[in-house]
């Protein structure tokens, strides 16, 4: 499995767009096992995005669907800057889809 | 919701070990929509695992659970030491079970 762990600073006051862009495409996938958004609650504007993929070849894919290049190019000037950033490899667990 | 983003590091050459106390016990916990131990491609002794709680009082009562104490107690001693830690607000995604 392929996991991304990512945080992300929302242009100011658009937090919750940004988190409601990013939130609604989710689902159509292929391979996505896991895709969490959530509040920095260290900040106005932060955002993480936890991801487990079942490979870093679906993950990379998933760029290419036409959904997730229409949320990224929504999503792009909400985004003020780009914080922390995680590459891991899950292992197991619970709430793997 | 409520979530958690932590980094550990097993005792040298206790890694996998640790993962697989760490994913034993996993699914027996009320309130918890996803957890997922990850390896650290960055180091050989690197863990990541995130969490994601219905609520904080559902991973404070987590603690509580026997199974959990017994857990906690066989992975400490695997743990040279503990990394970044970080609190969420999950919001919404895919793969909440």
């Amino acid at each position: 499995m392929y996991g991304l762990i990512g945080q992300m600073f929302a242009a100011q006051g658009r937090r919750e767009e940004l988190i409601a862009v990013m939130c609604a495409s989710v689902g159509e996938m292929p391979g996505c096992l896991s895709y969490v958004v959530a509040r920095d609650p260290k900040s106005d504007d932060g955002v993480w995005v936890t991801e487990v993929w079942d490979s870093a070849e679906s993950h990379k894919g998933s760029l290419a669907i036409p959904e997730v290049k229409a949320t990224i190019e929504k999503a792009m000037p909400l985004i003020a800057r780009f914080g922390e950033h995680f590459e891991t490899e899950p292992v197991g667990g619970h709430g793997l889809a």
